[in-house]
Order: structure tokens, then C-alpha cells, then sequence
């Protein structure tokens, strides 16, 4: 049936039977995908059904529906004219795994960071009043995006008449582990508040059965008893003025498509609280939904299999715990990365100084700073890209206040997959804005090890940006250290007329150009990429030309930085940056996308010879 | 009696008729240096008896207290050892309008902006508890902060038992402005629900009758009755997990100091509803909390004056309804800065398309973005500081999505009285760093209104920076535009032996330093400091010293992109950077903090001269 659906208009007219054949082969085409070639499994088998009551519903793209973070976005796609695409899903020049605006006219934001759907469905809400035009707004929130500011702040401003937004909240009682925090408890209270339950006798049960003793139950929903309890202002939603419908078993596309176009005869912004089962319809998933939110490539009739690999996230946590053992003052703080930055092992070890504030790192990094103010040295967590939320809460509650915090920054670089909303390609040049703030960027696990050690003796704002992934195995004893602190390195070659500075990952990738290049090439490595010691770098450059080769954008990057000390201490040659001159960078394979930057060793060895 | 007190344990033996003798004085001392140089007034009036209470209760610094933004800490430092400096506030050299951790142990944060002390006090506590030490964490947050994310998102976090963590919500029914948004709606649902007039009778009853029909009731507190009613979670908070205790009058010492007693006794997170009336015992600030929320000096007899004093805040406001009149895709969003930014008199004008989100700068930017996506083109108005906290919104929902939205930001530069966490120095790098971001620095009345219009005309994400204050005044035809667009300007001299790149404010500062200097110099200045046309700029600057004046922080500046341009360029003579090299600028006049950072015309013609 998907076959020929090549708009949702083709949806509009089917009966329920087609309906719901429709969506078991929706969900087959959505784990074979995943299967195939990896991405968010378990959320994207659980909106199914909801997403194809809204595109059943309203009208996209007159009606903007917009998906939080975007990652539950595949049934969406699958039913706006790219399921003949879907099995180019986050493959470089491919569909994204994500919404994306260049991608589809459904799509009315490209998004990857949480909160930012209802900020934006309510500009668009706004923006249709003044035009005074008939369209919708509908924004699907799952429950862990409600530990986001973002979202209460819109919420705050959600409460008009006449408004025609509707709020889905997308109840799968996950982020991508398990939610934290009292919202999450407020919401299993509203699942099973009394009142809820006053009304039981009359709706219908779904009990599925889970191990472990976890019962979840799902119901359906009744319109008439329910209204008899929406007079009195009775949950958190209701106090800020919404309308709230729910909770509705979003799993059942008949009753949520009534719920629906019951929302959209109220005159106020309504929020629809429903139920969804991570991972239905593949029990494995269902099982073990925080193993399947997202998933590499595996076998649908095996399951994932748990991961052992090292990489930089593993060793971190690893380390951390080591850390810990010596200086008790160590605390862990991440806001639900928990996994992705390797900190289930500290958790595990350290619960009590353990903290996980959900999404929300403008909150860690406040909170870490109080945790330091308090006396302890607390480590944060978090993904170079959703850092970029965190601008503000690092200069003026950290670095201004001159405690001593390490901010431990996880997938700094490019990212493959996710692509252009998740690149952490950003952190350098904003933390380098940062007064004070000192910046490493390790390029081997016993490197990073050691930039935690100086991170812990050092004061103040450290950050330590490491991508994701494993270390590159590359003989590294071409580079001597430089400087006592062992932060810049260079390779031999004094008389060479080129200076190659980099650091990070890059670093093999810039030494096989220099060999390809056949020009005689310094080549100088930063482990501190902020401040840097610009006279023993320029000293080792010696008057050749420069190259900077920088995985991050070029503005306000470390080429800027060199060349600005080079221009002032009138060094006589040229300072070249090859860097990425647009932060924006699509998904594909590392391969990909490091060729697309021109971060190949063919590449760089190119502008090398250039010079 | 302030003379005697030193430190918060001289108030703790007071009787309380001495206490009300003091409250007396500190309001009367409050008022004076307000009247005198200038401070947040109205707010200090209010919360004088709740501070009191709370260096009663509390054992400071021992027990760390949090005052959110920090601007009603007055009261704070008579108590704590600061009478004796308290005619200095806000002057140069002076004590700070904020709390301020180099200024006193008693201050545990460097505040300035909104929603950080409760993640902060968090942070404390969660630490005290590591240490197992007893000590209190106390946050005192405004009602207006209580639109901020990061306060909701720090709120998720405290439902843990055990915890000495108290929040006290200062609930005067105002921010800056009167509040704005559902949570407002709320709090007055909430001081006037049934369930608290149900215990009225057994409440002490002050009120206050204002002009205009408007009537405050402030209740006194009785606990017995109180606690009955605490059984059933009934509000937001309670839902969230915390301790719910109020509404108390904050204005009555003995009732709020009996009630921190309990709760202090209570082992989870205690959250105090406390009723202040912002202005509380100056009669005119009383009747118009909102033209005494901040004053310049004033008469105390007289009261303040509405200025009329035209200044780039007042012509954006102005201009920008020209533009409305012409163009009504037009909408101006901002975040509780409606009157500094100017845009109350659109607000008056066309208040259908006028948006206030409330203290929640990343709502109004994403938002502002969502309105662009539904075909309005907003002008989102910021101050500079609090832009910092929108990186990641222009960059993924505004930049990424490559709508057109226009910032309008305010106090963009040095400023002065607020200090270290106001100044607005960091935008041009943080901006610059967002892939395709016009920023154009205004340096006129004319030049700002030409920029809005280029803006109107353009696409995608354009920055319009400007100073607070007034224009300069002096003669601006020594520059001649060199490029079609008029954003490129230099003054003649094409033989000169130095070239002066600068921008905005500081130009007629930079052109008297080169009189001064006695060199040759050719003065360039930028209107759109990102991207810059190097070429243009470097050929102008004709292999002569560079010198780059530039009234914001060094890293990530105009500066380093011209020496990256010219360290590219292979340009023939040295390019230096006279800018910010560390972003904390402290309070005082601008002329002060001007010469501070080496931006007067003597100081920046020794720079000149030493090239």
C-alpha cells in the first residue's frame, strides 16, 4: 500500500481496515530500515498510528504539524511522498533522520535539538492569526522533552483563545533512557490519577503485559465522560490555560483521529496527553525500548547485540570512576546523556554523586557551577551540539564566577548520521569567546586521560572536546612535546617551508598529506586549542608558510586565533585556514561528509600544495 | 542602628521592636541611594523584611543565599557587612547593584541574569549533602523569573527528600513590567483560590488600596489552619513534589521569619509563596512599581520624570512602526524588555502584532523563528547580554532554517551601573560564529534606520547591534561610503602609514585618538562587521599597519577575521587588535569602564603611536 502513497491526501479516503493494514506495513517498512541501516527504532514504531491520525486530521502543509527533536519523524516521511527515499534514510545524499525544511514541504522545521517545536508551532500559530487564514499548528512533544525550559516557556505563552495549536504530548514514559525528574512523575500521577480512574468502568482496556513485573496499561479513550471532568482546573496544564484531553491510548489511530478533530473544535490551544508504547509491534523493542531507541544496523530475528567497543565516550566514564576513587569531591553531571557520554558506568559505581537533570543543559552547567560553588569538582557531560545550548550558563554562571568545573564535551566534530543539527563543529569558537575557559582537544584515549588529570589539578572553566567514536591508531611517535605541559606537539623537520598546525581527530588524516603533498612540511599539533601559547607555535612555524587544518568552523575558530597572533607579531608569511567555512553539514557517513569538508588526506594535501 | 551592624549575626538577637525600627532605616537608606545614583528601587523597597528574616533564620555564608538576577539584594548587603560602602552602589570602584562573589563571602553568586539561582542553590545543596554537612541553600526567585526555563527545569530536579533546599518565590505581580503569560495568570489563581479563602477568616488581613480600582490583599500567614490544606497536592508545585507553603506576606518580618523556622523543619524541598508589594513604604513607588523598578537619580520629593530623551532605543521603537505602516508582515517579539528596548510605543500602536514572552529570551528567539516560518517577518528586540542565552536558537531555529528574522539588539557594547554580567560585549563573536548571520553595528540615529531598512530588504538571520544611550554627536563627513551598500566607510588620507579599522559607538572616539596620535592614519570604519568584504577592506588599508579598535571581546571579534583575511592575503604590514581581551567589564559610568578597557582617545592614540 505505501507504494502509492505519494501525499496524505491519499490517506484521507482510506476506510479502517486499509487503515490499519496500512500501518503494520508502516511499521515493517520502519524496523526493516532501522534493521538495515540503523536509526531511532523504538519511538518511531510507537507514533505510528498517531502520526497517520494527524496527517488524516489536518492538512499538511497548509497545517504545520511539527515534530520535537524530529527523530520520531519516519511514519511522517513515509506518508509525505519519500517512502520510494526511505531506504536512503541518513545515508549521505539520502533522506535525514530528522525533519528537514530542504527536504519536504511537510517539513516546517529541520530539527535535532529538544523544546524547539512548541516555540516554533507557536509562531506559526501566531503568524496564521494574523493572517487570519484557517491552518493549524500541532506540535509532538514526547514526555522527556518536557524537562525542557523551552517547552514551559512556550507553554507559558500558549494560553489564548482562539488559537488554533494543538499540543500532542507524545506519553512513552522515555527520552532515550528512562526520564528523571518530577514532571516525569507528574505525568505517571496524571496516568493514574483517581479521577482518571473514576472513569475506568467505562473505557477500554489494553493491558500489555511486561517482564520484570512492569505492567503498562493503555487506555482508551471516552469524549463524553471525559468533558464532565475538564471543569475544574485539575492538572499543570489546566493551570496555564490549555485545554487538556487525555490521556488517549495514541496507539489506537481511530480513537486518536476522534480526539483530534474533537481538539480542533475548541477555541483554546488544547493539549492531548497520549499514551504511547515504545518499540510496538516488535517485541524486542518493547521489552527493552532504552536498547532500541536508537540502533546501528543489526538482525530483526536476533536484536541488537550490546556493544563492547571502546571509544572515547567508554574510556571516559571508565576514567571518571578511577578519578572518582582518588578525589571524592568528583561528581558526574549530564542532562539524559547518560549512555551517549559512557556515564552508566560511573552511575552505576557513584550514584550519589551522579545527577542527570534531563534535557536540559542550560540547567547542568548552572547546576554543575553550584555544585562547585558548594565545593565539589563536578564533570559534566554533554554532546558538543547540544552544548551550543549552554553559550550563557557557561560564561556567566561558570567562567564569571571563577569556580572549577569541567565540562566533559562528547561527539565534538562531525557526526556522522544525525547530520546537520547535531555537527559539533561549533564548541571550539564558542568556548573560545569564553573568558578564561581552557580547551582541550584530545586525540588518543591516554591523551584524554591526561587532560582529566590537568583538568583536575587546573582551576576554573576547563573543556575537554573528544569526537565520537574510537581513537585512530596511527603511530604517533613522529610528534615530540613541545612545551612542559605537553599540550603542543610537532613533528621534526625545523627547515620545512610549510607549517601545518591542527589538532583533534584530523591529525593522522593532516600527517598522510603532508606525505602526499611531497612538500617539506612542519607539522604542529595542539592539544590546548585555548589559549594558546602563539609565540612557541609561531617559533615552530619559523617564519614558513601556515596552514591551519581545523575541524570546526573558520569564525572564531583556532586559524583565526593564530592568525591574529601571526598579523600582530609581524610574522613573515602567510597564514592559511582550511575549515568549515558553513557549520551546516548534512548527514552521511563519516567518510562522507569528512570528504564533503575537504578533511581528506587528498584534500588537504591539495591546498598544501597550493600554498 | 546600621551603622552597628557588621555582619548578619548582629540582627540575630534584636528584639522585634528593633527589628521594625530597622526594617524603618534600611528602606529609608534604600531609597536614599537609589534617589541619589540610581538602582533597582521598587523591588528593594519590598523584600527588605523577607531579608531580614531570612539572615535571621539563616547562618550566612554557612548557609548560601540566592537572590535571582541579583538586582533585589540591597537590603542583602546592609545586612552583610556593606552599609559602610552602600553610597558607592553602582558607582566605579564601587559595591555592586548585583550580589557579587568577589565583593563579599556572603554572596555566593555573580548574578545578573534571570533563572540561574535556582539550578545554583541546587548545586549547593546537592553538594552539602556530599559533604554532609547541614548547611541551607536558599533561592529567591522573582514571580517574573518564573517564566524562565531554566527555573522549571531546575524545579523537575528538587523533589528529592532530605534536601535542605528552600525556595522562596517572590511573588510582587511584577518583573520589570507587569508579567506576562499563564504562569502570571496562575500565581494570582493561586493567591486567590478557594481553597485559601476557605482560611481566610483565620488570617490577619492587610490591604492596601491603589489607585484606579486596584486593590492588593496581602494575608498574613497561619500555620496551623495551613498545614491542613497541604495534605492534597492542589497546585503546580505540590504536583512537582515540592513542599508548598503560602501565601504569605513577605512585607510582615515576624510572620516570614516563623515561617522559614518551618520550613526549615520540613526534610524535602520547601517552596514559600511570599506576597511583597514592590515599592513597600515610598508612596510613589508604590502607586507605579513600574517607573521605580529601575530609576536614574531622582528628587525624592519630586518623584522620578519620564524622560523624553531620545536614544537608540526610542527611534528603533518609533521607526520600527514606520516600517509596520508600510510593510505589515511586520511583528516585534521581545523578553520582558518591552520599555528598555523601546517597543512600547508599537506595543501601543499595534498590539495584535506585538508578542512579550516573558523572561525567556529562547522561547522569544525560536518563537520569533516560528513566526518567520508562518510567513511574518519579526524583529525580535534584546538586550546584547541577555541575547547570550540564544546562541543555540539563532543557530539551529533561526540560521539553520534560513528564515528571515531580524534582532534588534539593544545595549550592545560597554555598559554602565549594571556591570559585569550586563555588558554587552560578546555578541559580534558569538554571532559571527552562526554561518550566514549579517550583523550590522549601527553608529547613528539614520544609519540604524538605513540598517533596519536592509534588513526589511534581505534574507535570512540579520543582527542590527547598537549602544544604549543617545547617539554621538560630531562631524560624520569626514567618511566617505566606498561600497554600493554603505557599509564600508573611510576618511581620505590613502597615503597613510596606518590604517584604523573600527565600528559603532567608538568611532568618534577612534578619530580623535588619530588626531591625537600625530600619524597618518586612515580611519575605516564597518557598518556590517559580519561577513566583511576583506577585499574592500584590505585594499583600502593599502599595506599600511592595521590597527583594529573594536569594543567587544578580542576572541571571535572583527579583529581576528581581518588578520585571518590578511594572514591569507599575504597582506605586506601587521595587523593589531586593540579590543577586550577579558569579556568582565565591572560597573561604574561608561567613561570609567571606557577607559578601563583603553577605549579613550589618549589611550587608543598610544596605541596608535606604538605600532
Amino acid at each position: 500500500m505505501l507504494e502509492k502513497i505519494k501525499s496524505p491526501s491519499d490517506i484521507k479516503k482510506l476506510s479502517q481496515k486499509e487503515i490499519d493494514n496500512l500501518v503494520i506495513e508502516m511499521r515493517r517498512e520502519i524496523l526493516r530500515e532501522c534493521a538495515d541501516g540503523g536509526g531511532h527504532l523504538a519511538s518511531n514504531l510507537g507514533i505510528v498510528e498517531a502520526t497517520v491520525a494527524l496527517h488524516r486530521v489536518f492538512d499538511s502543509p497548509r497545517d504545520s504539524i511539527i515534530f520535537d527533536v524530529g527523530h520520531q519523524c519516519y511514519a511522517h516521511k513515509l506518508l509525505t511522498g519519500r517512502y520510494d527515499k526511505f531506504s536512503t534514510l541518513r545515508r549521505f545524499g539520502g533522506i535525514s533522520g530528522f525533519t528537514n525544511r530542504e527536504e519536504s514541504e511537510h517539513d516546517a522545521l529541520t530539527a535535532g535539538h529538544s523544546g524547539s517545536a512548541l516555540p516554533t508551532a507557536l509562531g506559526i500559530a501566531r503568524a496564521n492569526a494574523q493572517k487570519s487564514n484557517d491552518n493549524w499548528a500541532v506540535a509532538v512533544i514526547g514526555d522527556g522533552s518536557f524537562t525542557n525550559g523551552m517547552v514551559f516557556e512556550a507553554l507559558n505563552c500558549c494560553a489564548e483563545t482562539n488559537s488554533k495549536l494543538i499540543i500532542l504530548l507524545n506519553d512513552n514514559e522515555m527520552s532515550i533512557s528512562k526520564n528523571v525528574g518530577a514532571m516525569s512523575g507528574y505525568f505517571s500521577r496524571l496516568r493514574n490519577s483517581r479521577k482518571y480512574f473514576r472513569f475506568k468502568k467505562t473505557f477500554q482496556n489494553v493491558v500489555s503485559h511486561m517482564p520484570g513485573g512492569k505492567k503498562l496499561v493503555l487506555f482508551s479513550y471516552n469524549i463524553k465522560e471525559f468533558f464532565k471532568r475538564l471543569l475544574v482546573p485539575n492538572n499543570v496544564f489546566e493551570n496555564l490555560g490549555l485545554y487538556y484531553l487525555g490521556p488517549v491510548n495514541g496507539n489506537d489511530e481511530e480513537k486518536m483521529e476522534a480526539l483530534l478533530r474533537e481538539a480542533k473544535t475548541k477555541n483554546k490551544c488544547t493539549i492531548i496527553h497520549m499514551l504511547t508504547l515504545k518499540g510496538n509491534g516488535y517485541e524486542r523493542a518493547e521489552k527493552h525500548p532504552e536498547n532500541y531507541h536508537f540502533t546501528s544496523r543489526f538482525d530483526i530475528n536476533e536484536g541488537v547485540k550490546s556493544s563492547s567497543e571502546q571509544s572515547y565516550s567508554s574510556v571516559m566514564g571508565e576514567y571518571l570512576c578511577e578519578i572518582k576513587e582518588r578525589n571524592p569531591r568528583i561528581c558526574a553531571v549530564t542532562a539524559a546523556m547518560e549512555k551517549g557520554t559512557g556515564l552508566s558506568v560511573y552511575k552505576d559505581k557513584y550514584t550519589d554523586s551522579f545527577y542527570d537533570v534531563g534535557i536540559a543543559e542550560e540547567c547542568a552547567v548552572t547546576f554543575a557551577g553550584g555544585l562547585a560553588i558548594g565545593g565539589m569538582l563536578p564533570v559534566c557531560a554533554l554532546y558538543s551540539t547540544f552544548m551550543q545550548r549552554t553559550f550563557d550558563q557557561l560564561l556567566e554562571d561558570v567562567s564569571l564566577q571563577n569556580t572549577h568545573v569541567i565540562m566533559a564535551i562528547d561527539r565534538a566534530g562531525l557526526v556522522p548520521g544525525d547530520g546537520v543539527t547535531h555537527q559539533g563543529v561549533f564548541d571550539v569558537a564558542m568556548l573560545s569567546a569564553i573568558p578564561g575557559t581552557v580547551v582541550y582537544s584530545p586525540e588518543s584515549y591516554s591523551e584524554m586521560k591526561y587532560s582529566f588529570d590537568q583538568a583536575e589539578k587546573g582551576e576554573g572553566l576547563w573543556a575537554l572536546r573528544y569526537p565520537k567514536g574510537a581513537e585512530a591508531d596511527y603511530d604517533r611517535s613522529v610528534f615530540k612535546a613541545i612545551d612542559d605541559e605537553k599540550t603542543i606537539f610537532a613533528t621534526d623537520s625545523e627547515d620545512a617551508e610549510i607549517a601545518v598546525i591542527t589538532y583533534g581527530r584530523i591529525t593522522p588524516t593532516v600527517l598522510q598529506a603532508t606525505s602526499l603533498s611531497g612538500r617539506k612540511v612542519r607539522v604542529i599539533r595542539l592539544l590546548k586549542v585555548n589559549p594558546i601559547d602563539h609565540k612557541t607555535v609561531l617559533s615552530l612555524c619559523n617564519n614558513a608558510k601556515i596552514l591551519v587544518v581545523e575541524e570546526g568552523v573558520k569564525r572564531g575558530g583556532v586559524g583565526e586565533a593564530i592568525a591574529a597572533a601571526a598579523g600582530q607579531a609581524d610574522y613573515k608569511n602567510t597564514v592559511s585556514i582550511h575549515a568549515i567555512e558553513d557549520g551546516f553539514v548534512p548527514h552521511g557517513d563519516l567518510e562522507n561528509i569528512m570528504d564533503l569538508c575537504g578533511f581528506t588526506a587528498e584534500k588537504i594535501a591539495e591546498k598544501i600544495k597550493d600554498l
